[in-house]
């Protein structure tokens, strides 16, 4: 199986908050498609910050895009010119006042593989530790949880939290912890 | 902690393969954003298919959005008129052969709250059969594998699955199975 060639690009949607490009490409098959679109989302750092006594820090906000209050793990887009892991450190900090001493990579993930461009590293902050209040802009409310993996379990069944990049996180920490040891 | 109010929408790019949507909306603490866009991104049916040897039916293709071919859960958007869980037996069946019986719902899941309108509803069909060739497009070439569970979840944890909406339907069937039971 073989990966389609890009023949030609071009912005569709150029606006700083959103950008389309168009794709024209040719298949394996040889057929080509001149129009085939892609968000180019920007990348995201994600954190599952634990704390000493083993609750995993969560932020609870308003998301306009499903029109609900989400509860998700601490997250953003990079500033320029930052690497993933400063961009998970300087999301932690700001969204959740939680500091991480060491920061370790459990992944890379896609959200729209077929439509986005946009990346998701996932990292895991053990020990993290309350050291300043949140720093928001001022549209931004956020509410912060520490909540047991074993609770998060049950939020998720039950459909309270259901973002899948909060959820595919916190997958990969239970397997990065030994939770599916037994399997 | 509140919702914000939308105050009017208008199409920012209204392609038939991609649509924008600009908001203007009312925060919480009275400031207006007029330029909040989000992707009317169509809804999605997945399904998670089991056979009766206890083996996940997942599909490997193309995915341009992330320019990797990529191993999922049968999965497709609605066209017009069919509701989820039609949508669900017609993409399993279109894209492996393999035909449920019944569905059951899992739980509903967004791919990216903040930035997408689109709502994915994730279905688990046991004892699945083979019983049709596939039934793609000429654009389309997909391969069908079967996996078991533990397969799935050391490929997910090597980063050789790693779509978020496959992760979070693996995840959901392991808390249905009881997987999760002895946390």
């Amino acid at each position: 199986m073989k990966k389609w060639k890009l023949l030609s690009s071009k912005m569709a949607f150029d606006n700083k908050w959103f950008k389309v490009q168009k794709d024209e490409v040719e298949l394996p098959n040889k057929q080509i498609i001149d129009d085939y679109y892609v968000w180019l989302e920007p990348n995201v750092s994600m954190v599952v910050p634990i704390t000493e006594d083993g609750k995993i820090v969560l932020v609870r906000q308003y998301k306009h895009g499903v029109n609900s209050l989400m509860i998700e793990c601490p997250a953003g887009f990079a500033d320029e010119g930052e690497s993933y892991e400063e961009t998970a450190q300087r999301e932690l900090l700001e969204e959740t006042g939680y500091k991480a001493d060491t920061l370790e990579l459990l992944g890379k993930l896609s959200k729209n593989p077929t439509k986005s461009t946009g990346i998701s590293k996932i990292y895991l902050a053990r020990n993290v530790k309350k050291i300043a209040p949140l720093k928001l802009d001022d549209n931004e409310e956020i509410e912060v949880l520490e909540i047991t993996l074993e609770e998060i379990i049950k939020m998720i069944a039950a459909g309270e939290i259901w973002a899948t990049g909060t959820v595919s996180a916190i997958f990969l920490v239970l397997n990065k912890l030994k939770y599916f040891h037994e399997l």
